[in-house]
């Protein structure tokens, strides 16, 4: 699912969060709490007149709040307009803020460290790929191996329609968007800088093929350059955004297993990939399966398994609804050695093709209505399928998202068609 | 502890294990039923003459042991005679069974299939060196990483006092063997053939310092050789007589990997070095870690942990009993950081170095027995110290050896005494 086209309009909110990320430094639980209480708008309002919103009667700003927005106050002039935000529509750049349709829901996990708005560059549906995501991170000073491993994978799970999450950096990074785009798959860059900054210059051109393929991110307005404290606050939406985490290679002390702290610390599911124990760049991934129960994993298919518990019943299981005994009886294959000891193994000689049983009891009421809302033939525009089942847009998305993922519907020119079995 | 001299007796049991060593292969269950029912002298007497001991006016063989008396039967005229066996012990082999002070009563654990007696050849107590002792196994077709990583493992263990069991095979067992050797330990190789059998050829003049430094077990007969079956029969003993078995390398399907299913069936902790994913030799390592629970380790402190539970607990901990508050109101050295929040960390900076706090709690009442008849100056010889303290020799063996683990007592030229703090 591609990006909506840019229109020409801006909510007084929109542009306010977009401001606000010229102004504040991301994660500031100081200004989430005034977005939270106030609004965007009236946050705005109250850095550029110095004085809190509701206060009655003019009532002074608590000290230490009074230091933060004197900190906002100095990037004033820095503003843009609001016509120059839908400016950067015409360049390619997009901003999104919660609640809008391409918003990620999984970002609410971050609590009041969660960015005000984000930035976006690049043709890929930031929410819609997400939604089966996993974050590949690892050291700049990655080995041979790691960088091996890194594209081995991404190119693995961004075949089976995996979108790969990282940070556009040397090393790990680059291998790991590298090999998703090499898979025609999508990847997402994360950066802490601008997403029309090309940094490390190095990666001006893989970063052209990720905005071109996928999407690249952003907390920070255009133009903003990189800091060394901007890369460790930059983790937490990497890991934010991911199904999951994974660690190819890693020192012990490092951005990577800075990240996948924050997974961690977010629920989120943490693998890591072992590597000799003679090499430091191996110690973090280490760390983090011994002392953090990570999950060892060793090649592409053990990441989906550990990022899919629900897909796993989803998938389809080639076993028909109704077995045809006359079918059976004619038929000289010899019985399936698994025999009744392993009911859920498909069975093998199936000599007609099924249609997927459907385990409607593994997925969602809503899943379910979406499914039944399919067109019998065709396809039709998800816009038109959320109508017909009843839902709002958001919650189709996640729906199409699953059953995509589980096999039953696919892409075509119209929209979404059920699978052709 | 070094083995017990050897003297010219043998017991009519021991002399029937011996011989029952020559007649049958190891781990036999009907056998072993024989022995727990009737005893060996009498199970051997049973073979020679093809009856039960105790059929009551000669009732018949059961078929199915019929078939295997008649194996046994046929080796009947290799047997040694006991002074064949006692002339073993001239050089220098000797023969330990179930109850012998050398039997390590670990073994038991093995059940219907534990060994109807060992041959030893080599300096070394087996009892006493493998109350700590770690099985190290893996692949024959190691990687240099691999052998480099047993021969590293291998040799920080055995300089702490742990013994390393292994298979004296190619690879992964000799590079373990090789550590622990050049570290002045203890090594003890467990083989599929005959003790004074060099199997393989290539490494003749590495048991030879195996058996100068520590000790070569078999369950079979001096003089028997190898086969494939006995290979794997073997490893059941590698997994039981060690307190925990780390696996260095190994694929998928290795005799490593069956080693490892046995410690894992015996309770034993089972740990496993990661290596590249992209290395079929360290397949069945990740498989350990990922599928079965083994435990990840990446150097020799971690096997070590790993295996001392209680030892850690037994640790000097290097905080005295008594706090003196004078004596740190003196002192100049910042609070320290972990504060109240971890009391089990050792405070930092202390000047005097104090004699190691006991914790009695954590010991069992007969090694508590056992410290309380150490003498409190000199040394003492083991057999006294165990009478002082009441204790059969087999009860005092654990109980020294705990206390040396734990670094309570040190071994002199009259015995042990307590250690210098």
């Amino acid at each position: 699912m591609t990006a909506p086209p840019p229109d020409g309009t801006l909510t007084e909110e929109s542009y306010a969060r977009a401001a606000l990320t010229y102004l504040a430094e991301p994660a500031d639980r100081w200004l989430n709490g005034l977005i939270l209480v106030h609004g965007a708008s009236r946050t705005l309002e109250a850095i550029r007149s110095g004085r809190l919103p509701d206060a009655s009667g003019g009532a002074a700003v608590p000290r230490l709040m009074q230091r933060s927005m004197e900190r906002w106050r100095v990037r004033l002039d820095e503003l843009p307009t609001p016509d120059d935000v839908i400016a950067f529509r015409r360049s390619g750049i997009r901003l999104i803020c919660p609640g809008d349709p391409e918003w990620p829901e999984q970002l609410a996990d971050l609590g009041d460290e969660q960015p005000y708005a984000l930035w976006l560059r690049g043709t890929a549906d930031l929410r819609f790929n997400c939604l089966r995501s996993v974050a590949m991170v690892g050291s700049r000073a990655a080995t041979a191996y790691g960088c091996y491993v890194a594209a081995e994978f991404a190119a693995s799970v961004a075949a089976r329609g995996w979108a790969v999450v990282s940070g556009g950096a040397f090393g790990v990074d680059a291998s790991a968007h590298r090999g998703a785009l090499g898979a025609d798959g999508v990847t997402v860059a994360v950066l802490a800088c601008g997403v029309d900054v090309p940094y490390p210059v190095g990666h001006a051109e893989l970063l052209e093929s990720v905005a071109a393929q996928g999407v690249i991110v952003s907390e920070w307005p255009p133009g903003r350059t990189v800091s060394r404290l901007r890369f460790l606050v930059r983790n937490r939406v990497i890991a934010a955004l991911a199904t999951g985490t994974l660690v190819v290679e890693a020192g012990e002390r490092s951005g990577a297993v800075n990240t996948a702290r924050h997974a961690r610390d977010l629920g989120r599911r943490l693998m890591a990939v072992p590597g000799p124990v003679t090499s430091d760049q191996s110690a973090g991934c280490h760390r983090i399966i011994r002392d953090w129960q990570g999950t060892l994993v060793t090649n592409a298919a053990e990441v989906i398994e550990h990022l899919s518990p629900v897909g796993a019943t989803l998938e389809p299981t080639h076993a028909p609804a109704v077995t045809d005994p006359a079918d059976r009886a004619g038929s000289a294959e010899p019985a399936d050695p698994a025999g009744p000891a392993d009911p859920a193994r498909p069975r093998s000689g199936r000599r007609r093709r099924v249609r997927p049983a459907l385990d409607l009891d593994a997925m969602d009421l809503e899943t379910t209505q979406l499914l039944d809302a399919m067109p019998a033939r065709g396809g039709m525009a998800a816009t038109r399928i959320a109508q017909r089942a009843g839902m709002v847009p958001t919650t189709a998305v996640r729906c199409l998202a699953a059953l995509a993922a589980s096999g039953f519907i696919e892409r075509c020119d119209e929209g979404w068609r059920l699978s052709r079995g």
